[in-house]
């Protein structure tokens, strides 16, 4: 199969679906030198990548194909999300081992690229593929909008803000922990036991948190300040907000969420689920900061669209120079002491 | 080094350099979830993305660390070029193998790409650097502006059209010809012999062509009909050219620009000239269509510009359905025999 042959097999039938709708801001999708597209007049452009790399992000025993494509879509949109933008377009630039891969797989990738897009409103509209020597590496780019002026960025903390994030966290980390302690190629999630089944999902199917990030863009302006989301757990996440916004940030053990079905495993397998809340990531999650005295009135307009935020640390200013960014208690009536940084780091 | 170390080595002087001007409309660059950008009003949004592979785009052999930046950012500006759009920003999303790739390769690799963004006012404004477990790949993602239905699409041809190229063609494949001949590490261009400079030049450096974009851009509506990059070769182009049109494209192999260096390589060598110009790819020349009775106004144009078009062959009602989409005629006086497509393959 020819290169073009692969790229219509793969975007096609869903291209014909998808290029319909005026409202797609869609001019020219797949199949020109560029896509041409039609902004929303008075709004800001918010833009992103995400890679993922087989063998660092992802193996047979961690991911079924349809997973790979789903995630890769659902961790750059997450990004968009921890702006409070709309997500719109995204591009996909794929680079295949042909030995390893067959047509089948790819289409499987490109099933769960394109059941992300669709479930988000976003239309695919460019990418690139190529062959490449060893490992499969997808990078999603994403385009999305935001009102004039309305970011949320993550350097936007103020001493006095309360921390909050909007899910359980560490969920991930442990269901790429049973995942591979299985050891058995990757099988549908289902079949797994029950009390693995949303450790895994958490893991293979995040969901960008437009939920969530919505009620914050359009709650007053100001009232929410930085926010991130928690792609490298949320030691790292806290830790970014606190070097942009020049602030301290010092969490609190105890009010951080846990689902139950993650305190159960790591009991079971003698490790600590705070850890994987604070170093997993891969959660997607957001988390941010609130003016204290608005934080309750944020808490509730939540409740009232169903959701929920858990407020898990404070903002103060920030420390001497050698004072950490971020500390922790970690455990009520504990000592507050300094996090490690510690995520995930590609080049140790 | 961590991650964050070494996407603040490789972009920050430059991002520092580059923030500050108003009229790059970036709001936020580098540094956030997404970068945040302010499009210009009445504008459409033209976008792409282009990967480059070590082993299948270049090796040791063909290309040093800052050329390959210095392409793959090229690469990409060539396709916003071939629809006649301004570029605007980029983000470049890299896996390395730590193994093999030194901190100062990454290094020369970025100053090249940042060369090339300088160059052609592109504002870098995002990305992603993750490890891999074999062979860098750099995929530039471009966004660039055009007017308002002005972008120039390759289903645009129309039968009478004249066929043009904006410049010579096969520099690119014999320069790779000529260094993969040469079997040694590649070295600064300019301690080659100077007859395979600009063979060299051209496939190491290549040049996306806005000077001539932005006279086919300005030309009055309609009479620049379809427009492609010659990155695949002259024959996939024409023939893609043809196929979104719905037209039959004849080539005049003697109209055909080659530069002298290229004609007296392939002479030394043994080889066709005219095959690198049809087959090789790589040149990031336009090749576009114009309406027959405007094609010496458009070609006076360029003049006055100091620039040059040659036209090569023109367009006619699409062929019975089993007639070939492209046709040639190799030397003047002779048959006119179907073109084969026979771009590169990645997938073959």
């Amino acid at each position: 199969m020819d290169e073009f042959a692969l790229i219509r097999r793969l975007n096609r039938p869903r291209s014909d679906r998808g290029a319909a709708p005026a409202a797609s801001g869609v001019k020219m999708g797949i199949g020109d030198d560029a896509a041409v597209l039609r902004p929303s007049s008075g709004r800001e452009l918010v833009v992103s990548c995400d890679t993922m790399v087989e063998t660092v992000h992802f193996k047979p025993e961690t991911m079924r194909s349809d997973d790979i494509g789903y995630k890769a879509m659902a961790a750059a949109l997450s990004d968009l999300a921890a702006m409070g933008a709309e997500p719109r377009w995204a591009l996909v630039a794929l680079t295949v081992p042909p030995q390893s891969w067959t047509a089948d797989e790819l289409r499987e990738l490109y099933d769960g690229l394109y059941a992300c897009a669709d479930r988000y409103g976003v239309a695919v509209v460019g990418g690139d593929t190529t062959s490449s020597p060893a490992g499969l590496t997808v990078t999603v780019t994403v385009i999305g909008e935001a009102a004039d002026g309305r970011s949320l960025l993550r350097s936007a903390a103020e001493p006095g803000d309360a921390v909050f994030v909007t899910g359980p966290l560490g969920g991930s980390a442990a269901g790429l922990h049973a995942l591979l302690a299985r050891g058995e190629r990757a099988g549908p999630i289902e079949r797994l036991p029950e009390p693995l089944q949303p450790l895994v999902r958490a893991h293979r199917r995040p969901e960008p948190r437009f939920d969530a990030a919505r009620l914050l863009a359009a709650a007053e302006p100001g009232v929410c300040g930085a926010l991130n989301d928690v792609s490298d757990g949320l030691a790292s996440e806290a830790r970014e907000i606190a070097e942009a916004s020049g602030v301290r940030i010092a969490l609190d053990g105890a009010s951080i969420p846990l689902a139950d079905e993650l305190s159960e495993y790591a009991a079971s397998v003698g490790a600590d689920p705070l850890e994987w809340a604070l170093y997993g990531g891969e959660d997607f999650e957001l988390v941010g900061t609130v003016r204290r005295d608005r934080a309750e009135e944020l808490a509730a307009a939540f409740e009232r669209a169903g959701r929920r935020i858990w407020f898990v640390g404070q903002v103060s200013a920030a420390a001497a120079e050698d004072g950490a960014a971020v500390t922790i208690v970690r455990e009520p009536g504990g000592a507050e002491v300094p996090l490690a940084k510690n995520g995930y780091n590609h080049f140790a």
